[in-house]
């Protein structure tokens, strides 16, 4: 219930908006009964009944500022979610992270094979841009081509793949503050950033007034970030489902290697502050953002 | 050079435009010079300088139908290449087809390393939307948008994605010709077919005046995939610059397994002449689309 010192529900919206992503995976992956049930099965696997769907949270939260239609919204969030769920898939393969846990189950490699891992992360890659390019996320034919150009961006080379690629070479070296900044902005960063831009896009804000957005964006997936390694370095992996500690043993820097755990919690809670800063110009339709911001460094897992 | 009995330069075309292909992908793979460098490098290995570039060469030749710009519709080709190069890198994994040389070259994760082939297939995926999605590929938002779904539908779970899928579970299977038939339609002729789809939505063909090109690109997929089959079954891994024979070593159904080489030729030398018939509305600007038909049966590897 909303009162004054909690203006929204934001484990209530946080549901909502999760159920409403499974739904929209489950529209798409129901099983072909031929060859290709494997593959759904999969794709279920990884992709419905779990994680806390924050990028999504975040892009109708953000929809919120500019009066948008919700399932909209819940669309191109879905695209999001898609390709933030490939990242998943693809990252714990035995290549990569070698993870056996992710979201309390079996990694896709582990409860199928490693082969239908890559494919399904292949498959909701694709999906990310077929959710995006249909007219029922947008009727403007350019704000659609907006979107996919800027996922498009934000996913590759220079984003998100172009991160993972930096953290593999990483490996061995000794980052320093402002390399594990840049690293972790493309890493993880550039998607959070799509996640408020694809509803700038879709509402049309003009771009000499996109910065405050852009800022709130950078502020709150870098406090992410950094409440991450504070979580990683202090939690407990029965409530994470996942393994903890790994960048600790692979001997790698991470914000509270670098800051020291004090310092970066001291510094998750500046950009927060800086986050809902660049939210003064709204009103009560921003409170759900608020309410992400400071989520970012009051959560457990 | 341009005779009656050998109306377009084939080869010329081919070359041009795969000169073309390599120059756009040069273009978004510069070196970072920073931590992606290895991937920008595994891209560049992977991308440049090597393959038939069969789908560019398609789009282009069926953008001349249309009269279209060409260099807008070597962009939605090199596009579409870019699918093609990603699904290459992925299915040389050790955990898909586990192949050792591509195009005469080590594969990416010989060449470099497992976690850099996933993310050089991951990226050359994001880039195909990337390429796309910009409206030097065309100025209208509504083709750019129409263009991305169906790329993302003919390479995802209803199509390439799929079709691999089906593949992986045909081992042990004994598909009957039906099945393969289906099978490749999804795993090679989605991508194929949507080759000529590009030109098509770029030319504005109304859905009802589609069929014909729908058509030529089901039978010359099929017609490539059948004389891909023949070349496995009969011939030089040198010239072929990959492993050959892999289908027959693991007891896997091909069209010549089923058919025997004798119909399995005469089949493709069927589809081809079915191909050029679809085309008997067009002239000369249909020639080289003729050319490419003959050419899948006439080819040497």
């Amino acid at each position: 219930m909303a009162t004054l010192a909690d203006p929204v529900d934001l484990l209530g919206e946080a549901r909502r908006i999760a159920a409403g992503v499974d739904r929209l995976f489950e529209g798409a992956l129901a099983d072909r009964c031929d060859g290709r049930d494997r593959l759904c099965a999969a794709m279920r696997h990884a992709g419905i009944g779990g994680g806390k769907r924050l990028r999504p949270l975040i892009t109708v939260a953000a929809a919120r500022l500019f009066a948008l239609d919700e399932e909209r919204a819940l669309r191109a969030g879905a695209a999001i979610e898609a390709i933030h769920v490939y990242s998943l898939i693809h990252d714990d393969l035995p290549c990569m992270d070698d993870d056996d846990l992710r979201r309390g189950k079996p990694t896709v490699h582990k409860a199928f094979d490693e082969a239908t891992a890559v494919l399904a992360g292949d498959c909701y890659h694709a999906l990310a841009f077929e959710l995006l390019a249909d007219e029922r996320t947008h009727e403007d034919p350019f704000v659609r081509s907006e979107l996919v150009l800027e996922l498009a961006r934000a996913s590759g080379i220079d984003g998100m793949g172009g991160g993972q690629a930096m953290d593999l070479a990483a490996e061995g070296e000794t980052l320093d503050l402002g390399a594990i900044t840049r690293l972790q902005q493309l890493k993880t960063g550039a998607l959070i950033e799509y996640a408020v831009e694809a509803a700038v896009i879709m509402g049309r804000v003009a771009p000499e007034g996109r910065a405050p957005y852009r800022g709130y964006a950078r502020n709150v997936g870098l406090a992410f970030q950094i409440a991450d390694d504070l979580l990683d370095h202090e939690g407990d992996e029965e409530a994470a489902g996942k393994k903890l500690q790994k960048d600790a043993e692979m001997g790698k820097a991470t914000f509270v290697s670098l800051l020291g755990a004090d310092r970066a919690r001291q510094q998750a809670q500046m950009l927060v502050d800086q986050a809902i800063e660049h939210l003064h110009a709204h009103g009560e339709e921003a409170d759900l953002l608020r309410a992400i911001a400071r989520y970012a460094v009051e959560r457990d897992r």
